[in-house]
């Protein structure tokens, strides 16, 4: 179990759905002396109809059990053969891969309290989180141990279970000198608040809203599901604010929550986008204008957290932008304008990929998991004490 | 890992959601060469509205996303809670325990081919399997190490994932001079044979068809579901068996159909019933005529299995029946008549309490997986080779 460098293969799908983000990496130590370097790094698209029949996964009336059960082996097996191509892509022959972190392709959300449908067994939802790509069918082709279900020890342990990227971003990121935000814009939008020097008890973090969430369904909606993204944000810079909408969409019960709150998918997926789009339409705004404002409302929702959420706890240095809203110029632009005098820059100012942050933080986790330590954020997710995260699957050799 | 013995807890329940059977034992040894000393076995039956909830979980249209998120998290309290008292019951501490071996409340089924409105993702239905109890709540709660998930990876490698107890009866109930089967008659009814001294390679398992799953569906319905069983048989015995009615019954497909076969808990269970009970209406027959005649009907699938699937492989010395089919005076008649001359006992015979032999074969399983040892029966499931079965879930310290 010790040894002193692994080679990992990290994958992981978020609430966007593309497919899994792939790194292959090389790891050593354990906790905060993890040092990681990256290999490679990919994304494996989703390939039809896996990625249609993912999304009935998303709506509580279309994601049954029997459909659950087959795409977890669906998915499993698209995980594998990502791992093998990542592994193929870093010149690694499988059986030169000690580990495999899969945190599965997010599937569903039930928060305690957050939704009244999901009332089913006694007074209020139970709190509970679905990922799925069976890790049984990763090991089994792969032939490596596989660390799976990162999120449910921390359920069960009184948390969320999300934000998952907490621990690992304090194990990658975190600086002896400066005050720093990591902030994914994803499917859905979370910072990461490190402290200078900070102890894992100073790391705080939560969902602030939506991500690209909204803008993604918006474009959907708008071509008929020929873009699935506003590339480059290109669109939005096209039309104009119209800020009564965004004063509207801020008035959002989950945006204006305390932390530790984490937002379910469904909370801002197709339904609540198509309303946006309808509310748009009311108020005789263009589809470019619906655009800039939902990228306005998503900007201003993050920034709103800052002001108040995070500076009234710490003052900040630098705020470093991951995920797919990076490469969003206009969501980026309209960011630095809320956040100035904070400087605001991508990821990739730290060295690595945009798209690898979230997948290297699962990494971490698992690296510690196989070790025996825990990795997950009380503060962060809600949970009662550290725990150790994940399933492990054996390998070929157990 | 390489303890000379362990103190394990076994967790499982079946197809007909009693609630999970506990067992904990002492366990030495590997493989061939186990051995289990029983200390304790409770049933631990679910209350409600949990039990009410799981059936829910059985009907694909009832069984969402949503509430299987729910059940995973509200099963695994009730396995963690089953996990302490039974520790209780042998005079054990939780700090004693070794390893839990869980293989969850059985869920849901869906085999490749063998129902059409399955097909969803590709050209046919994708061979998995549902089982859950978060074993994140159970080592949470009990911070003993869990294994669990103890089906996916034979599915993985090709195979049904069932039966699951092939390898534990071996291991169990193997005899150097006598050739035996081992008759469990749970839910599902499925034959063990264990020809003399053999080899794993020699075994052969499979489903023979429905056990005591149509009885109780016949008996729930008749009282409006006051009773959920036909204690000792009591009712088929004043009735008379309709051989008309077995005679159809017999047609089934699954039960003509031959080996390796895993019969889902959906192929005979409440709408089956509740075709069952109208033929007999339309026949004329009363209640009692008709549990006679499905006592008769199941009696009969699995002497038929014998006939048919066992007898021209191996010559059978004696058929040990488990689950709770052998109580059931009137059945265990029925099949002694029908396998005259072989002899029929219960496995009570072998030392075993008939509730406990098929969690049993699970703790042999999870005390295999954690020593890196396959415990699956490819012969029996169909798989293309042996694999580690099982998810480890560490407990308090990892």
């Amino acid at each position: 179990v010790n040894k002193p460098e692994r080679t990992v293969i990290g994958l992981h799908s978020g609430t966007s759905a593309d497919g899994p983000t792939a790194v292959a990496v090389r790891v050593s130590g354990a906790q905060e002396s993890t040092r990681i370097k990256v290999l490679a790094c990919r994304e494996y698209k989703y390939q039809s109809p896996l990625r249609e029949r993912i999304f009935d996964l998303f709506t509580r009336e279309s994601s049954t059990v029997d459909r659950l059960a087959q795409a977890n082996m669906a998915i499993g097996e698209w995980f594998a053969e990502s791992a093998k191509r990542i592994a193929a892509t870093a010149g690694l022959r499988l059986d030169e891969v000690d580990l495999i972190a899969s945190s599965g392709q997010v599937i569903y959300q039930v928060i305690e309290g957050q939704r009244p449908e999901h009332r089913w067994l006694g007074d209020k939802a139970i709190t509970s989180f679905v990922d799925m790509a069976s890790a049984a069918v990763i090991a089994e082709r792969t032939g490596v141990t596989t660390v799976s279900n990162l999120r449910q020890r921390d359920i069960a342990a009184g948390g969320l279970g999300v934000p998952t990227v907490t621990y690992g971003d304090w194990v990658l990121f975190r600086d002896e000198q400066h005050n720093r935000s990591i902030q994914n814009i994803g499917g859905i939008a979370n910072p990461t608040v490190i402290p200078a020097g900070a102890d894992l008890d100073a790391v705080f973090a939560f969902d602030s809203g939506p991500g690209n969430m909204v803008i993604d369904g918006l474009i959907d909606a708008m071509t008929a599901g020929r873009l699935a993204y506003d590339e480059g944000g290109a669109t939005a810079a096209r039309g104009h604010v119209h800020q009564g909408l965004v004063d509207e969409l801020m008035a959002h019960p989950f945006i204006q929550q305390a932390p530790p709150k984490g937002a379910a998918r469904q909370l801002f997926g197709k339904h609540y986008a198509l309303q946006v789009l309808q509310r748009g339409y009311d108020l005789g705004l263009s589809d470019s204008d619906i655009l800039a404002s939902a990228t306005a409302f998503t900007a201003e929702s993050i920034a709103f957290a800052y002001r108040r959420f995070v500076f009234p706890r710490v003052s900040l240095d630098e705020v470093f932008v991951a995920g797919g809203g990076a490469r969003n110029a206009t969501m980026m632009s309209m960011l630095r304008e809320r956040l100035a005098p904070i400087p605001v820059a991508t990821i990739e100012a730290l060295g690595i990929p945009v798209e690898a942050r979230e997948v290297l933080t699962m990494v971490v986790m698992a690296n510690d998991t196989v070790q025996g330590y825990p990795g997950n954020v009380p503060r962060a997710t809600g949970a009662r004490r550290r725990v150790i995260c994940g399933d492990i699957t054996p390998g070929l050799d157990g």
